[in-house]
């Protein structure tokens, strides 16, 4: 692929969330290093805490959410840059009205998701 | 760092474009494998056909451009997907009244731009 629009690419459950969908943007097998990613999760949803076993790079397209990242806690809206070392334990919640949506990219290999406290 | 905001980083001159900006949101020695940049291209302004050494992963912000790669031509406005591999000719010219802004994600290591058909 050379240009491709948001609207046209699938969005699927994320099965750890709660009303969470995500879409491969540029997968791995389009590109030699990374991964482009967007998530979308509606009002009062989110992801508990867990963690991966890839660093994520992340931006904020629209909404607003508390992000947990290890020992800190940050609330983030449109512009706010992210970044998730690897194995660092995250967690998002939504916050107000509006779906929050991120693009989130991710080195290509395999990654572990493991939910922390379960 | 975790969480910044894009107006709190400081926007420089690009040397080969026109009226373009950059500002490195997530830097190489900031994650390991890639970086983070939103790239903004005043109304008028632009990139000449170029190569770099590295491919690109693009997501458009805000505004509409024409966007060459290799021998196709592209009309990309907000939500497009983007998608130059290494070595690819590439060119931006901004289309409309608004500011082009995209975001811009590279590997990590080096990249020589080079200006094609100068």
């Amino acid at each position: 692929m050379s240009v491709r629009n948001v609207d046209d690419v699938t969005l699927k459950p994320v099965p750890a969330g709660t009303d969470t969908q995500h879409q491969v943007l540029i997968g791995p097998g389009e590109a030699p290093s990374f991964a482009l990613r967007r998530f979308v999760m509606q009002a009062g949803g989110g992801m508990p805490l867990h963690t991966n076993t890839v660093e994520h790079e992340q931006y904020v397209l629209r909404g607003r959410a508390r992000v947990v990242i290890g020992s800190e806690e940050h609330e983030v809206s449109k512009g706010d840059v992210v970044f998730i070392p690897a194995g660092t334990p995250h967690s998002y919640d939504t916050l107000g009205d509006e779906p929050f949506e991120f693009l989130c990219a991710v080195p290509n290999g395999p990654d572990t998701i493991e939910l922390v406290g379960c």
